[in-house]
């Protein structure tokens, strides 16, 4: 079935006023969400919403837990999370960032101690909207053997970069460190098709485009073999340290992906001269969709486009949802 | 033959002072290119040194422009390098954001119209050699299509991310976005070889190992497809908005690879309150070793590990350099 996008909300915010979350946090809640639906991820929308209010149900999220700044310096915060409502918990610290530097020109709030935070490319865009430059990254459990490796001491850490447009889409890079996600191998073998490319190794260490022999060997692909893997192990460092959360390491002696450490930077190009922005974006996003197609691809499009126009087609025409996935949503209602 | 590290450094010092360098800038020039051989990188050390020399004896390097602090605003600077001396001008940009680190905790130099760095690494590992965490990359021509594209409209962009440890091997990536630089696919077809991994496309489109197709269609291959080609767009908007200098697009307008935008980030650890950085970097880098070593692997290391490796080796052994290439050097001496 289709839902539209404000009935969704509805929901959803009626759903998380019930378990206990104030007005301004189940609003917030149920846009993200909404928000992530309506621009066609639904595993981290609707279709992952039912395990978050039965984790909430469960005592696995304390959605009362509040954010406490444990060190500032200049446009610099540190908060400990305390293991709250993961997607709100960032929502609010990158919300803090774009605060900060629409003060400082930049502004910067690491979080240890949250908990996951569904798509990353919402808090990117909240600073993108806002006007400014946003880049965040945050990391997970070890889900991927580092390059050389037979068992998992990497995370496919999300890294997300977004850059504000006036018209156009904004440009945004929403991409974890693994060539493929889990949840994409499980489409794809429910769907009885290989892989595009290469996704993981084979319990024998051979790649494969197979993704029942990805999904039994736990051999995920690092995006660009040794450069992905160096890449996750930096963003990891990188965050680890300036949360001082959980390292990939030490989120995997729990006994699940809690805890997990993130990282929001808000730039404000107002602040730093940049007066040009528009159309300088422009140009570099216009000239990379102006090449010659290349074979087997219907057209060039930049990080965001696809998101925008998932939106607008969404927006149109509603959302598509499995029918019982949105019948065991109704079934929280109180 | 094999020219001991000092001795290298020497011979670049008394060729760079012939041609007009400051005895500061001409000792830092040497310094970098011969660090640069040291740790195995010829290619943007000693077998590059020829190429820089006969550029500037054609007027194609100004070695005695100056960068020029164009903006600043905080820890910020904007410098505009005048199309100088590329490795000088980047190795003061970063010594410049060590600088401010010390004090503001965090220190930023983009420089505008700058050339080639060499060696991306050698930056960051001024920070990490320093205590600092130091992050940098820089722009390129449009050398790789990108994703869904036949036709060159994105750089290969190196990244680079250090950060220091006190024993072992500072952690250090330095990576450009295209899964092999067009020296790895000569190296490969001059010795007969395929490559390991797909490295590009061939004139019809298909993915091939041969490096001699690649060479052909110039069609390199991002790392992790569409996820490197998003990754290079992201990091040139974010260098040519800070240092409002020239995009990709518009190196690829210009006679050659001049006018390069390079951004350094250095940031003082003590000064985020982060006291243990040491063991928290062990920790995670030791884990990553720890895994099970996959089939076909002698062994994990992390990123850095083999650069210090072969410092340590030439060192001792000295730089093997080719014959030719050293009385090419030589003969620059006046």
């Amino acid at each position: 079935m289709r839902i539209r996008y404000e009935d969704m909300k509805g929901v959803f915010e009626e759903i998380l006023l019930s378990r206990g979350l104030s007005a301004h946090d189940a609003a917030l809640g149920a846009k993200i969400f909404a928000d992530n639906s309506l621009c066609g991820v639904l595993s981290h929308g609707v279709n992952r919403f039912p395990r978050v209010i039965e984790y909430i149900d469960k005592g696995g999220i304390d959605v009362k837990s509040e954010c406490e700044v444990v060190f500032t310096f200049g446009p610099f915060e540190r908060w400990n999370c305390h293991r709250g409502f993961g997607p709100l918990n960032a929502a609010k610290a990158m919300e803090r960032a774009i605060e900060i530097s629409k003060k400082a020109g930049v502004g910067v709030v690491a979080l240890g101690n949250n908990n996951h935070w569904m798509r990353g490319g919402t808090y990117a865009e909240m600073a993108s909207s806002a006007g400014s430059i946003g880049i965040c990254w945050s990391n997970t459990m070890p889900n991927m053997p580092s390059w050389g490796a037979r068992n998992p001491t990497i995370g496919n850490n999300p890294l997300c970069i977004a850059v504000p447009r006036k018209s156009g889409a904004p440009f945004l890079l929403d991409m974890a460190i693994s060539q493929y996600s889990y949840g994409k191998l499980e489409r794809e073998r429910l769907a009885g098709r290989t892989l595009p490319y290469p996704g993981g190794f084979d319990e024998e260490g051979n790649l494969t485009s197979d993704p029942s022999l990805i999904e039994k060997s736990r051999r995920l692909l690092p995006m660009g073999y040794w450069k992905g893997s160096g890449l996750s192990i930096a963003l990891d460092l990188l965050v680890t340290l300036l949360s001082e959360g959980l390292s990939v390491k030490e989120i995997g002696e729990l006994e699940t992906e809690i805890g997990l450490s993130q990282i929001m930077i808000a730039l404000d190009p107002e602040k730093f001269g940049i007066d040009d922005l528009d159309s300088r974006v422009s140009s570099t996003l216009e000239y990379v969709k102006s090449a010659t197609v290349a074979e087997g691809f219907k057209e060039i499009s930049y990080p965001g486009e696809g998101l925008a126009r998932a939106r607008k087609e969404n927006e149109e025409n509603g959302i598509e949802v499995v029918d019982e996935v949105w019948d065991r949503i109704l079934s929280f209602r109180c």
